[in-house]
């Protein structure tokens, strides 16, 4: 895994979040705090790079969270002296559970991580704030999210550090400890593990991962490298098989100039007004 | 504006619904079914390549939603022999609009957008289903739809189409009657219609934006054609300001391989299992 110099990456994604915020149009951000590192780091960033009056934290427990997500939430707050508010999920996530009672607890997650979106881009309308992500490579990669739920954003200045960075450019960034030492969890449903669903740890993943999309090696040469072939092969179905979760919608081709395609309509060109 | 030729438009059409519904590893699909003329050209064609056995036709009103919408959606159900199941989102919808009573008319538009997406999304992964979309170029250039809501599918058939072609290839597509001569309309509050919201007809826009994205026509040239300025200025701040709305939350690069930069995972490379 690469070692980074994270008061250059403190540097670079602060000023990438100062300028696109700026392109976009907007001057405040708004962004979904879980208790987890992830949008931790994103907001402890948002915070160096547009002081601290240009930053709301948005809460969003449900009934069955875990209290310690939005203890541990309260004590970034605190920390880093943002705005925030709690946004319960409860009343209108609940409303749709009593019309799928058998639904999965996938399916049900995937309700939570939309309503949460729906609450913070309705707050991003309110207050005419950017929407700033919280996803990590590593679950980018694995597509371990949800699709237009925790995964949608304007901008997002962690998705290209892997779990193993977030956690090393959270020391650098003094975020509160409790935030990164528990175990990850989207706190979707009770006990809920990151890395017990998935069966495997980030630290494990992550090594493959940078193998493979970093290093570019060869199945062969991973395989040399002592990871299991079962191992490899599930997460290459996971990379393969989640790939429409890192893109947008597939427009067929018919006109000259095609959205997504070959119509890449360069924000740059002009300022937004 | 160009002509199209419907036959092989229609051709070109169902063979990518064919293709990409089968590269995703899906075998059925599942859209919203307004009532409107998009999502009816969108459902004839997917049923067109798939066979009615594997289009389900969701159709989503709200207590304020005409009930033409669903009596139109219902006579295109009819016509095509297809599935079809009414989820109302009323319940869900007004227990968020409980919390913010005084929520703009677009505030609460894109709820209700959102809440369809999430609905949508939900029935994608009970049924394995994949989300067909709905948005024609023109909506999608003036970015006239709601993010991660109305806008958000896995494949659009008809995203590359203007609104005026949509009409000619409703007519091609023997679309019931109705649905093509009413007027335009999200339905998202009463009597709302898009072109007395937008200011100006879909024929002039189309025109428009045909100078400008088709034919790549400069300022000059364009306004030597007879558009007015003030209508050009108003639609080129539309198409920059809405770009957002056409592409993926913006990654921070740090690493050699950064999605959706210059990592672009090839889905072709091989079949998702």
């Amino acid at each position: 895994m690469l070692a980074l110099h994270y008061p250059t990456i403190e540097k670079i994604l602060t000023k990438f979040i100062e300028n696109e915020v700026k392109k976009f149009g907007f001057k405040r951000v708004v962004l979904g705090l879980s208790g987890g590192i992830d949008s931790a780091v994103s907001c402890s960033l948002a915070t160096k790079a547009l002081g601290k009056e240009n930053v709301l934290a948005v809460m969003m427990p449900y009934k069955t969270s875990n209290p310690d997500s939005l203890n541990h939430a309260t004590l970034l707050v605190k920390q880093l002296g943002i705005g925030s508010e709690v946004a319960e999920i409860t009343p209108f996530v609940d409303a749709y559970f009593k019309q799928v009672p058998d639904a999965s607890n996938l399916r049900k997650g995937n309700i939570m991580a939309r309503a949460r979106m729906m609450t913070l881009y309705d707050i991003s309308a309110r207050d005419a704030a950017l929407v700033v992500g919280t996803s990590n490579k590593t679950e980018l990669l694995l597509g371990y999210g949800t699709l237009f739920g925790d995964m949608a954003s304007a901008i997002n200045p962690i998705g290209d550090l892997y779990k193993t960075h977030i956690w090393a450019l959270a020391r650098h960034l003094e975020v509160p400890e409790p935030l990164i030492t528990k175990k990850p969890s989207a706190d979707l449903w009770e006990g809920q593990s990151d890395e017990d669903e998935l069966g495997f740890t980030y630290q494990e993943v992550d090594e493959l991962l940078y193998f493979m999309v970093e290093e570019r090696l060869s199945d062969a040469e991973i395989l040399e490298k002592g990871i299991s072939k079962v191992f490899l092969d599930r997460v290459k179905r996971l990379v393969v098989r989640n790939q429409y979760k890192r893109m947008g919608p597939v427009i067929a081709k018919i006109s000259s100039r095609t959205l997504g395609i070959d119509f890449r309509y360069a924000r740059d060109w002009q300022v937004v007004k």
